[in-house]
């Protein structure tokens, strides 16, 4: 590993090192020089494009691009698997000179150091950042667009979110004069590949996991994917760029799918839905909600017919309506796409003076607190089976402001299998109501004598 | 009407009306003078949305956006429906005047002249220009692109196709680093909406377009739409975009839906399939295959689910792999989304010096002749019943080299109800196969004794 530097707020920073200002010319007119920080399943794609179509790739671009290095931990380790067409000088451990040396520099590290310290040096040296980083902007995007802005550089990050599929840029630039409404994204492949085959074959979800582990789909520790922790990082980089304003991580509620349960599928089925794991952003009057929980979709809902480890983001806007983008979210390949997509982008303005859009915070919304999100819930609960039960269960969401749509009772429902003799299963959806309601009318009736227990609780969304 | 040249290259151009170069800055910093030319359903969203929304365009344009006035054939005629917040004193008949006045030109008047010349007129006066104007690109693309690259100003053109979906973006810039195989679109929201309606409903194509038309989805001259011209121009530009080539309209093989049946949409059905309107944009190595015709699409391709007038656009990239693009295709407010985005990012690029991506037709790809596509075919007929005759046809198709996928006997089927006595209806589905070689086994196949009929010939795509 070079000394990366890995704390303070400009920790790569040498500015002597570079020969001159930020509009320094490249050595050769017509070429950019292409760093490239880690040499993974997305690296070594990129790699493998930028030499085999490097003649469209400069067509496009109005340079050749020229890739002067490949930044990795041990440039000895032996590797396989990587593409034949790259040559292996091209290898090196001294990143901070690579970054230097550089007109363009793309980061496939991950994490937050050294990412973060060779992003500033970068750009401080005047080359343009193309990152996949997702948690690295999550956590410190505001500081590194400022620097990019203060360099007047380009820092972009499509494949950050949704891996290939075109999303920060329809909505950041192709959205510009709209005003968004809503974001729903399925943003990861791994739990809705888990959840598409509890939906299709009934699993409970440790089979679907481990069958989703054996196809390579989840990692050997699926934490970050099933609790939704990846999902939140790029629901949080959707509702900046949806809303003009800033959203952290910190701030997105995070539910992931552990809860769900083999019945839970089988009841949403039973009522038209799916569930998904849904990255949600909503702009209400009070402010921004941003959140990532399973939820029930409407099966006539495009978001429902996403099957196996694909991802799409459903952008609903004022004007443009609602929209969606839909791909492959993940993966070596895919990734690399949108990695070249923005490369050729932050060459072109090179070449031509320009600049890509900045960062656009201005409208510095208050993130609302995660109980202040409003949705429909359906909850199913196991109650005494006698007269009068519903009424009164139905008193207590009254009681709580809380309206209901529909009340099923049904006991020979495929969800309602473990109903015990003298028992019954109720369904009920509920109108629109703030979490925090219903928390408290849930608690309230968990309480009720003839309430045995209440079985789950989902929301409901995109109806 | 203003005295608007109508014929030449640059007919408009009068450059000793603009006071300065094409650099001339804005009368006021931080503002840029905005012409709109055209004032129907998508010029008076525009002008609303300038005027409701101009600090949030302001925010993230970089520079206020001041509507300067709005172009129109006859000022004093009464208007309807014109948004209240636009002064009516905006509005002249000079648009010559209006365009030498401005930074940015809207360009929504339709047709090809005065069109043309403003927009050439705009954009030798040094402003940029925003359209929505597919016929006039499909016309006169290259020319205006060249003048526009000449002038270093940018032309911009996403609601030309799939109106609110950002699918013009995304394929020249989230795309450039990819090699897109195909792209497959549905983007005439009148012929998806009859053909929905003909598969929900089993309407007749006549009965669902008289719908359309009293929903307001078709004109009351729908030739346009159902005959596939206004297909056939999005899918010239979609192929240039995605190919890095020039494909023109005369280029664009079209069939409309004219010939789909009610029997058509059932028999497709029968066989797990939708009939779609597609636009077909393909590379192979001889050229590039670009054609509108009906379809069948298989009931599980995300296209298969787009439903009423909606459009999508799905595209195959070599790295990037399937992705798709839906939302609404047509309507004064979702097309004019589509515009401003496209005019933020130019007056964006007007306050920092850069250029939006210039046109790419560097790669000079053949447009294949309209015999040469191939693709799987779907053959109905009805022939004798008897013993022999299913070889004897199977046999031709071979003599042909036209490879027999399956073929289902099938009198008892919805679509085969006409069969009369001692006939039998067949079902053939081919491998993939050159339409002049398909053309040709239809003409013999039709020629042969047992064959009574020919019901119907259509094509399968995106299996």
């Amino acid at each position: 590993m070079p000394a990366a530097p890995t704390s303070g707020p400009h920790p790569g920073v040498v500015p002597a090192a570079r020969p001159g200002p930020a509009t320094d010319p490249s050595p050769a007119p017509g070429v950019l020089r292409v760093a490239l920080l880690g040499y993974g399943v997305v690296g070594s794609q990129v790699a493998r494009t930028l030499l085999q179509r490097a003649d469209d790739l400069a067509a496009r671009a109005g340079a050749r691009l020229e890739l002067t290095g490949i930044a990795v931990r041990d440039a000895r380790r032996p590797r396989e698997g990587v593409p034949a067409v790259v040559p292996a000088d091209l290898l090196t451990e001294d990143a901070g000179s690579l970054v230097d040396g550089a007109d363009l520099v793309i980061e496939l590290m991950g994490g937050i150091e050294p990412a973060r310290g060779l992003i500033h040096r970068a750009i401080a040296g005047g080359a343009s950042v193309v990152t996949a980083n997702k948690a690295l902007l999550a956590a410190h995007g505001p500081e590194l667009f400022e620097a990019a802005d203060a360099a007047g550089v380009d820092l972009s990050f499509e494949a950050a979110v949704a891996g290939a599929i075109p999303i920060v840029r329809p909505v950041r630039e192709s959205l510009a004069g709209d005003h968004v409404r809503r974001v729903l994204g399925i943003v990861n492949g791994t739990t809705n590949y888990v959840l598409d085959q509890m939906t299709t074959h009934g699993l409970e979800l440790e089979e679907a996991l481990k069958e989703a582990q054996g196809l390579g789909y989840a990692e050997a520790d699926p934490t970050a994917d099933v609790e939704g922790h990846d999902a939140a990082a790029k629901a949080a980089i959707l509702a900046s760029l949806a809303f003009h304003t800033r959203v952290s991580l910190s701030q997105v509620a995070c539910e992931g799918i552990t809860g769900i349960t083999a019945a839970d599928v089988a009841a949403a089925q039973q009522t038209g839905h799916v569930v998904k794991l849904l990255a949600i952003a909503e702009q209400t009057a009070e402010g921004v909600s941003v959140r990532v929980h399973p939820a029930l979709v409407p099966v006539a809902h495009p978001l429902a017919a996403v099957r196996g480890a694909f991802n799409a983001v459903f952008v609903e806007a004022d004007d443009a309506g609602p929209l969606m983008f839909y791909g492959q979210g993940a993966g070596g390949r895919p990734t690399s796409s949108a990695v070249l997509g923005d490369l050729v982008s932050a060459a072109r303005d090179r070449m031509v003076g320009g600049r890509g859009p900045r960062e656009s915070a201005y409208a510095s919304l208050p993130v609302l607190p995660h109980d202040a999100a409003v949705t429909r819930y359906q909850v199913r609960l196991v109650v005494a089976d006698r007269p009068g039960v519903l009424a009164h269960v139905a008193q207590v969401l009254a009681d709580h402001g809380v309206s209901i749509d529909t009340v099923r009772q049904a006991p020979d429902e495929p969800y309602a299998v473990d109903v015990a003799a003298g028992t019954a299963a109720l369904l009920i959806t509920t109108h629109s109501a703030r979490e925090a309601s219903l928390a408290a009318t849930v608690a309230a009736v968990r309480d009720l004598e003839p309430v045995h227990e209440i079985t789950s609780v989902l929301r409901v969304e995109g109806a």
